[in-house]
């Protein structure tokens, strides 16, 4: 049995006044339990009648030793890309459908919220991606992903060019509507509909998905997480590209231009109830049914 | 053997001043045959030492009983989008990589185009579709595809969502990148790179093709081509969308607005060498190799 | 509104006790109505309790004008080919899942049965394939098929070789582990599981699938129906194949083989009830949901 | 630079006189750089003109510091396997088309040869699997893989209804045609024509591929190679499987039977010329094409 949580910091989903309900309820059975309390600053806006310390993300993760998100996946991937160099565990509440991140249901706070606060639960980790631009001589930090970095067409009826190099050796050239470069969190995301594999979650992997490509016998391609991936728009290209991380709006990308891929430092750590089952998770969002009757 | 062709208007490739040399090639072949030759205007411009008339792509369309259109592909696509009311049949010849549909060579002018003109050829009818726009009571027409009529995110961040109608019946919502409906000609073009079949170039079918669909168990459709296809921009859509025709700069929508698309009425009357063998092509162009060894 | 039915013959799922009490069922409800009911041979063993005629299938095939068939897609697929000279209609009574052939519950005869016999229903044509192998100078039938015709490796290690011809052109050289030439009604069956398209129930055509092809890119073809699709064992095969229609026991093939296959002459006439919509049975089927909400 | 290679095993492509010449090649250019040559046995019998040794495969695994396989990726395939437990190093000259494993080419000999006999080289570690049954209460070793474990149909007409396990946690049931198991080396083989990811080669994953399997959602999974996969044949299932290692022919399987897959303990060593470059391999055989001209 882990150690208990203490101190609890709380994030709801941004500017979605519906989930006041579910965000009192959940404060309200954790002052019950006599843990200590704060709101992230944003949250509290949404959460007009709570008397709890409100606080910055920043301190949230320095001072909390949990936070709990309410919200969906979307709104676990923002709080864990926020929060990456705390090492806070997360704890996703759930609303609405199903998530892979998210899986503690708002009914079961007495139950499941309960365990993992006396200390039974499951630590799983998951790492992010970080994505820089390498202009000329010139670098920036394009940002940090929990699902994916995405390089592609910006303006959606032209194929983009580019190379794609691993660890500094020559991949391939494509013509495409993109590239993903998926964690194995970001694997059943926009990866898989784009035609990539599952990743179990627990694998040292990253995966690149090609977006619509025209050489038909491309193929997803899985390499080592600690490999760097670097994509060069080609000097052939003719439109503007873009990389986005995570879906959030991207940096455009022009001739000459080059994507840094690698793993972030530190590790993103996902609390679940003891009883959490990521395959079964699968089975209910891929509806592969159950065992054949 | 059919009917030779007397009055032949020639069109190149637009802005492309390397095809200068080849269609002085071209135009001097066909005066060496005693032919009467119309220039298309815009070609006219590239095409300075000529001295034959230089006509609208209108008239051009209207008096003469072949044009030559000498580029690739896309030259052929816009050409046959412009020309799609006159009847006039057209023959490629074709600049760089081999072409589905500009099967002529530069080199082959003596045999392959002199043959045609001779009246040995094989005439091949393709067809258009055309894309009209129902916003309220109001609808427009969108353009002519020969291709492909994609409906598609506008900034590629985020899902499409919409009902796809066959014939006026509910075929399905979905969440995706967007829909490629094509035509034969168009299925080895965008809609394969998305995941579709190829359809025979005789087939009188158009295939629905979802871009990156979220749901997993989607799969390509292939309809009539006589049937009405409409595209409705979900009311749960949070993002806009775009349709455009062959690849073309597109028309935006928004939440209720229904794409409508169905055949031209018409058809392009292509002109290949006798000889032509549509299966070749493929093979070729999709490395399918040759017999086995 | 149709002609009403008045002669009915009654086709059970073979070998099968379990639709014993449907098959009483149904045919309670024919004698209710005041209609001449004929068993099918096979039929009648499973069923004792009944003073109704038993004919043989081919009988019936002649003598009634409609057959009801209780059962499964199987059975209806096993039903169409042996009853495919007659021009019978058939309407199917499913049990256990849901088909895309069968539609009408056993609990819903008092409804759609009901109306269906008053004449209320809808017909739909669908077409077979057949097949023919030539070794050398001979040629013999080899089958009829309703969803597919599919030549392929015996033995599962080894890759099989064979060359595809459409009426008469060479269209490729393969290795893989087979062919699936599928009618549209097959194309949601081994057709799809290998990776081609749906093929809209009315279209008039056949959809080529390769199972697991060694180039990779290799696509499904469709084409039109009433081609010929000449599939000859490669001389560099090294092991023996196999040819089978909707998957039942097969012919052997070996060197030099050649497999014919072509449309059946004639149609398989199917009633459904009026409100069928084949598109909502795909939906449910292929999980593809409802409306968004 | 690496320890020089002093005694040399020699073997050849089973049962082909066509690679005498080749081996003759070979063995007096070690002889020529004062190397001592063992022969294995089956190869000798090819190879008459010689004076060599003439060893067993496992005193050749014992003896030697270099094992040089004469012929292609099947050839050393099968090398592999029997020479697991020796720890031996492997090198393959290539005979006919190119390998992803064997990469000398025979006219390479006095250059990429010479270059790893004198210690330039580049080693490469890849994993095995092995597969072991469990019927009841009784277990035995299948087989060794360096390509894939594959559990399939054994007649090709009907689905195979297997449950699969990784690490004891149930992952789901499936009616399929078959699973393969592949390690990254095999990733390029079977797996990849059954819709399969590539893995890089060396990466400690394996990958489980299932063969057109009938739910459409399902999607290729990549898992840690130090994973357990066992896959139950359903009590369900109605038709005889088939378990085999690297294609060869395989075991039956019925109802109620387990295949237990995992890594197989140790490492085979592959020597490359120096300058090897597995992604211009890989552009080679998958026709990616060079950079875009």
């Amino acid at each position: 049995m882990a150690k208990p949580f203490k101190t609890i910091g709380l994030i709801g989903k941004q500017k979605d006044p519906r989930i006041a309900e579910s965000l009192q309820q959940v404060a309200d059975f954790l002052a019950a339990k006599g843990l200590t309390l704060m709101i992230d600053q944003e949250t509290a806006a949404l959460f007009p009648s709570h008397h709890w310390e409100a606080v910055t993300r920043h301190e949230l993760g320095q001072c909390c030793d949990l936070a709990i998100v309410v919200g969906g996946d979307g709104t676990l991937l923002h709080v864990a890309r926020s929060l990456a160099d705390s090492g806070i565990p997360l704890l996703g509440i759930k609303l609405g459908r199903l998530g892979f991140l998210a899986d503690v249901l708002p009914e079961a706070l007495g139950t499941d919220l309960a365990a993992v606060l006396a200390g039974h639960y499951r630590e799983e980790e998951r790492f992010l991606l970080q994505a820089e631009l390498e202009q000329g001589s010139q670098s920036c930090l394009i940002g940090t992903a929990f699902n994916d970095i995405t390089t592609h067409i910006r303006e959606v009826v032209r194929l983009i060019e580019f190379e794609t190099y691993i660890n500094g050796r020559f991949l391939n050239s494509q013509r495409s509507d993109g590239l993903v470069v998926a964690t194995p969190t970001g694997s059943t995301a926009y990866a898989l509909s784009a035609g990539g594999p599952i990743l179990d979650v627990n694998l040292n992997a990253m995966v690149l998905v090609s977006i619509c490509p025209h050489a038909l016998s491309n193929r997803p391609l899985v390499i080592d997480a600690d490999s760097l991936v670097e994509i060069v728009i080609s000097e052939y290209n003719t439109t503007p590209g873009q990389v986005s991380c995570d879906g959030q709006p991207g940096i455009v990308l022009t001739v000459g231009d080059k994507v840094k891929i690698y793993k972030r430092p530190g590790k993103v750590r996902l609390i679940h109830p003891a009883a959490h089952d990521h395959y079964s998770i699968l089975r209910a969002k891929l509806h592969w049914g159950r065992k054949l009757e």
